[in-house]
């Protein structure tokens, strides 16, 4: 049985039991959003089995982060992609999936399983194109790999089912068209065959594959908007309609569900895009890639999706995936990673505690008072990336002083302040 | 007489032409904005008749950004500074303040001011402490600073005139207490003397200089919150209120008013907080500090700011003042100030773009064309930060390609996309 169907049957598990105890809740608090759709634990059995400590991803815990990793045809490196997965680890990411669409991607993707604690997630439809025209590719290709994949413990697949042969021409207004890579792809299958998504049309033999390994659905969005220009448009909510149907469907077969959003989207559309998703997906998870809130920051979109991702978990997401500095460039670096990360968590946080969600923002008041105290030991120690931080201090600190070059010691405010509350407390 | 003077008597100044031109809108509508307070240009006129473009602040308009540079007694050096306000013009200050605490205050002032075409501010208090204890200042030291650096030609004054000794108290439950340099330098005179505000008692005077010379008030927020934990709390409101009097009495005299705000701000209270400045100053700019929706990221509060200036400018502030990487942890250096004037720029648009100001979004709809055309010249030459996003694609890309390499040819979505318009469009 799933987490789903285990919910369901009033039974709490292992996982479930794990995930409230990192969370500070009650376990039957998190079987009860689970049964409901609202949590979901991507666990593949095999994973579970073996390295995965589970994570929860829902509105009612705190905001999750993934990173994205993976070698392509011109940039692919096993020990590399190792590399990439450890400094996500290391930074705090939630989850990551191996994109990989180069070099010998089984190996990769096993090694990467075997090597993380956190939930691992594909795209199937990457590998079985892999030296192959996307026209040639056919529905034994799909149940085969899903199956294959599931059994080497991939914890949740990105599935662009919900992209119809019918939402296509609603993409010609587009500015940008259609810029993910799943969906351009099956876009592209859909005109050269005149047939439907070959993924909607084996979609109930795809749940009994996820059904048998829970592998949780990431249901894509290949219709996600590129650019400011084509968020929210009729192309986008037709198919967000379409992945509310397959939602439903998933979950009547016994599977865990969460959904992928935009995108690039400006600011003043984020409430109502969340909102959409929460209402449409029936409070299922909600997955979002940014979202941007501007298209002219190449080199910094770690930034863009920063801001917007904070206003998404605030506003209805559950599950940010990260976007490093590099994206519309080339593939990220180990150092790319981290940036990736570290905004991502930013964003995530932000938001818990805007949200109140447990006590998020004990974290800010203990390295506000460690700041406040001139401990700077503590302070650097409590920073969501203590080595950059007192990096970034020893490079223009003299020696042995307690201030730092911001201000010098005769005007640091907090030395002030401090110097104030003494004569105060007297 | 002042821009706001000359607004209330019907005088469209050759400032207010200027501003329009900018901002695609009419001279007419500049100088009612700035008549009823709405809208500032901040201009010495010693300035304005030497290198000053002028620009405007306020909601109707774009959203402006502030670069602090300077040097502290700790790391001063006059050619530094000047390449710390060439970067800040380079990558899009519309403003800069020096905040000089160290080094010969009055050449490196001049020498910025004589070099830029941006306004500029200080906050005068620094200056008249340089070398001598806050508890020695006396209201002669105020009047004869402020009007000498009037004479040099900042374009506006940070005074922290709202802080007044009844708040000091209001303080005491804080967790990080005063954190502004300018408060805890003044909390600690009001202390010593047992005296009220020295700036609030000579209020009128310095609106007497201000006027003379057009120089802007940034009414300071010295009791701005420094966490999460101190954001709006009594303290900051008391003295916002003040400094909304302030604000009326400043208009009465004929001069121009902005007012400053946090600071530290969980992202669900920045709307409220930017509504409330702007009811109680009755619309007049509000120039904010981030605000910084966490307080767990020292090394990269550009991001933590960038958030929370987003939100910021989107509900009610018009002018934002950067965060450099560095913010915590040591003065910033040419570096940081580009990386802290990008963030803040992405913020600054991407409020525009959410707020529909002018054609804001045009940019990003050209932008996304030529990515949408492959068409990487112009791609990257709109880029924000040209420069750095061509680094990174030429770090990975092979040469002479048209893609790179985060999907690699076969894989771009992008040319997948093209293909199928292509295809379409027979």
């Amino acid at each position: 049985m799933t987490q789903l169907e285990q919910a369901r049957k009033n039974i709490v598990t292992e996982a479930m039991r794990h995930v409230a105890e990192f969370e500070g809740v009650e376990p039957e608090f998190i079987r009860e959003q689970i049964a409901a759709g609202k949590l979901v634990i991507p666990a593949n059995k095999i994973h579970l089995q073996t390295t995965l400590k589970p994570k929860g991803i829902g509105r009612a815990i705190t905001t999750k982060i993934n990173a994205n990793i993976g070698a392509s045809p011109l940039a692919s490196d096993d020990a590399g992609e190792l590399r990439k997965l450890n400094m996500a680890l290391k930074y705090g990411a939630d989850a990551v999936m191996d994109l990989s669409t180069g070099g010998d991607v089984d190996r990769c993707r096993c090694n990467l399983i075997k090597n993380s604690p956190i939930p691992m997630g594909t795209v199937p439809l990457y590998e079985m194109i892999i030296n192959k025209p996307i026209e040639e590719l056919n529905y034994d290709d799909i149940l085969q790999t899903c199956r294959k994949q599931a059994e080497q413990g991939v914890d949740f697949f990105t599935m662009h089912a919900g992209e119809l042969k019918e939402h296509l021409p609603l993409t010609q207004k587009r500015l940008a068209g259609i810029i993910s890579r799943g969906g351009s792809l099956l876009a592209k299958w859909m005109i050269h065959h005149n047939k439907q998504n070959p993924f909607y049309d084996v979609f109930d033999d795809l749940c009994d594959i996820m059904r048998e390994y829970d592998v949780s659905f990431s249901l894509g969005d290949g219709l996600r908007p590129g650019c400011l220009a084509d968020a929210t448009d009729e192309a986008q909510i037709a198919e967000l309609r379409t992945i509310g149907e397959l939602t439903q469907r998933a979950w009547d077969k016994g599977c865990q569900v969460i959904v992928e959003g935009p995108g690039h989207v400006p600011f003043n559309q984020i409430e109502k895009n969340m909102k959409m998703q929460q209402e449409i997906c029936q409070g299922a998870p909600f997955y979002v890639l940014g979202p941007l809130v501007t298209d002219v920051a190449p080199g910094y979109d770690h930034i863009t999706s920063a801001i917007g991702g904070t206003a998404a978990a605030f506003y209805g997401a559950s599950f940010l995936c990260y976007v490093t500095p590099r994206e519309h460039l080339g593939l990220p670096d180990e150092d790319d990673v981290r940036q990736g990360v570290i905004a991502c968590r930013i964003a995530a946080h932000a938001a818990d505690v805007a949200l109140g969600i447990g006590n998020s923002r004990q974290w800010d008041d203990k390295l506000s008072k460690a700041r406040a105290d001139l401990d700077w030991d503590r302070h650097l120690q409590l920073a969501m990336d203590p080595e950059t931080a007192r990096k970034m201090r020893d490079q223009t600190q003299l020696p042995q002083t307690d201030h730092c070059t911001m201000c010098g010691k005769d005007w640091c405010s907090v030395r002030i302040n401090k110097s104030i509350r003494e004569t105060a407390g007297k």
